[in-house]
């Protein structure tokens, strides 16, 4: 007897197959026949299928008759073609084996809809429930395209240290990470803590970003990329923050600017288009029950090229526009969540590639455009912007010259000292290279349309929370 | 012009084409003819290309005839067929742009070979030698292999939490996460600190294992895994431990025990095929200059099939073999390294998977076997021992029964209220479901045969160091 998820057995492939599957009761429905209707989920699919159990099942009366919604079974029958409308295929049980019960009085997950808001304080219990499963089902897809993409071109992945001795990137607030008895730390002799009896024998912190690290092996073996967790210790309570998230940062030798913008092109395009071909049901879901702006605004990624357009000339645009904005447009400043949101809603409706910002508003590493004005220098960063959620992407060509850089760093006042490392790169075999930034989540929100990002992670850390 | 990487320019089919190359040079050897040798590499294979630098080359004199190990360039030319040994093609150069100089008085990667230990303090230029290219490309195919294998039987990948408010297994040191301010933390009014007023509301760790939360997404979403990195304080300096680890972790709901070693043994055999029929050039090295027993191990893992041996009978084995253990052999002792090598590498001369543990040297969470001797109670545990490293899985069948699960916490005088949300997956709908565990880094070493763990990973972290 072959063993089939739901997802398997829906298909009309399987009509007349003798099989086995197992999973949780959604509904019961007896018939006035004295048989049974049971639709049973395992999270194969956001599609139940449906079991027909006969009253002369031996455990009819006394289990069957009794399945409420959350308890798990499993079910040996043939798989038939099913009369019922929207499902190809059901199940004529030969025999139903009960695992499980779920008491109707206290499972939390009953017919009544709950806010998402509620379903996070049943972070076990809500991927139980149709729209948890379509985001992992989605966050899963997304994931694996994220390595399938990078694999299929030669890049490597690196595991860049979580645990790190050094705020590099200065990108924010960082997570202490020590073995120091809180209450009774060791203390140097000028009285403060003596660091060099912790665990690490140095002060040490969650990384807020493994580029820096990243950039190591890029220039040792070209082409790599990292996908893991990173940490912002931010008090922000906001849909669009947390202080744990998942990153992917590629990073290549070689590439300048323009290339870069190609590899985040070809990069968001792989991912909806995989997305939308392979979790076709769960994206329905969203467009019907979460956002239906969703498919046109996919639709922008994998259809036609994404808008470049220099920051200076995005910044003519805004002042022409005629717009009022809340936050003043000027050379100079960061772009506000408005501007970004009219350029690429409402002056290109399409997914937009801003590039070389000021040098004043972005970090060191970022290479210097020698072509720029004197007085107005830019440097080669890109964020990519979408319809619906704004930047969602962000990097820079990395700069190569060390004199350069070193500039930049005093002028920043970094000490060199704690980059020597970094610099090394630039002093042994330097080359042009280039990297950007994806959060995992906020991809997830992007092509979920789900509108708060502590839905889109199976367990959020946010500031108060870090429950289970 | 088309961009090729060293490895693919290696290829006999490239031969003919014009191309652009770019990479670091290894060495350099000018002919008597006026015209010089180049092997440049990428990473993108552990073998060079050949560059021929004619003397016309209008930077021959001023740039090229210095160039040493270290400096990067960018070279255009011709594919040829290569008349040296061991090389099916090389690079006719048209020009030649130099990117960046490595001064051979202050490179440290001279060609003189450095000890893995010293290549530790380079760490940020380590990956530019031989072995440690190796190592990556292996890890990465490994990591890859890894999602392949869980992804193709439709596994999700769940990110399970890195920071915790739980040390729910007891599973060792942890470290500690805060924002507090360590000099000045703040106190309640028993002098204790008060960690209501930390970043997430309590005291909060780093997860030294995604299993618990893992078993969520199983009992509701079917077949997952969590891949991440996972943390232990212990003050361990040996050649396999580290404080800082990836590891893998599928849970698979309505798997039992065999279920479970089925999927071990699948996954350990898919992994080692994808690595000796990607990466056999890197594997080749390996076997020549890392430990020559590498292939003949690795034929194990992929031929026959692994001997299942039940704990207790393994103890008779190690009881009538004659051999003298270090460590007494006895029912109710976790084994000793020397008896597992023993039982894998003499006795059985196969992987093994030893399996049914006695219940007290074992988690709560491992289901406990019925029909075991009443004064011998065992559990559902399976390990995984291979030739050479001994275990490198660990794992077991859940215990399901809310009741038994009870009594064992009990036992282990865990506190119940701890685990609400763990016992609740019991509560409502509980089934039968098993995982285990695998370190990315004990898996790497097994398969490169390197010795110390600090050298299979880009940035160690161990007591004393989190350099990088």
């Amino acid at each position: 007897m072959q063993r089939l998820s739901v997802k398997e057995a829906r298909l009309p492939e399987a009509i007349g197959q003798q099989v086995r599957l197992s999973g949780w009761v959604r509904t019961r429905r007896d018939s006035k026949g004295g048989f049974s209707f049971i639709e049973i989920n395992d999270g194969s699919s956001l599609g139940n299928i449906q079991i027909i159990a006969d009253g002369d099942l031996p455990n009819y009366e006394s289990e069957i008759k009794h399945l409420s919604a959350g308890s798990s079974l499993t079910v040996e029958g043939e798989v038939k073609q099913s009369g019922g409308k929207g499902q190809a295929t059901e199940i004529q049980a030969a025999s139903i084996v009960m695992h499980g019960t779920a008491d109707p009085e206290s499972y939390p997950l009953q017919k009544k809809r709950h806010s998402f808001e509620k379903l996070r304080e049943w972070a076990h219990l809500r991927p139980r429930t149709n729209t948890f499963g379509a985001v992992m089902r989605v966050r899963n897809r997304i994931s694996r395209s994220i390595h399938d993409f990078f694999q299929g071109e030669d890049f490597l992945w690196v595991h860049t240290p979580i645990i790190t001795a050094s705020d590099c990137e200065g990108a924010g607030e960082m997570f202490r990470v020590s073995t120091l008895d809180p209450a009774n730390p060791p203390k140097d002799d000028k009285g403060n803590i003596d660091y060099a009896r912790d665990f690490f024998g140095r002060a040490s912190y969650l990384t807020v970003s493994g580029q820096l690290e990243g950039e190591i092996y890029a220039t040792a073996l070209g082409k790599i990329y990292t996908f893991g967790p990173t940490f912002r210790a931010e008090n922000s309570n906001t849909s669009r923050h947390l202080a744990e998230f998942w990153m992917v940062e590629p990073e290549v030798a070689f590439y300048d600017l323009t290339d870069n913008m190609e590899l985040a092109e070809r990069f968001l395009k792989r991912i909806v288009s995989d997305v939308m071909a392979d979790c076709a049901e769960d994206m329905q879901f969203f467009q019907d029950r979460i956002d239906n702006t969703t498919f046109a605004k996919l639709e922008k990624v994998t259809e036609g090229k994404f808008q470049r357009v220099a920051y200076t000339d995005a910044i003519d645009i805004l002042e022409k526009s005629g717009q009022e904005f809340e936050f003043p447009v000027a050379w100079g400043h960061d772009l506000q969540a408005e501007h970004e949101r009219f350029l690429t809603e409402q002056h290109f409706e399409s997914p937009v590639i801003l590039y070389n910002y000021p040098a004043t508003i972005k970090p060191f590493y970022m290479k210097v455009n020698d072509d720029a004005e004197p007085d107005r220098p830019t440097v080669r960063a890109m964020d990519v912007l979408t319809p619906g959620v704004g930047e969602i992407i962000g990097g820079s060509q990395r700069e190569e010259r060390l004199d350069v850089l070193e500039d930049r760093m005093r002028q920043q006042d970094l000490n060199l000292d704690d980059y020597w490392w970094y610099r090394e790169l630039r002093e042994f075999g330097t080359v042009p290279h280039s990297g950007f930034g994806l959060g995992l989540e906020r991809m997830v929100q992007f092509v979920t349309g789900m509108a708060n990002i502590r839905d889109v992670i199976p367990f959020p850390r946010t500031p108060g929370s870090a429950e289970f």
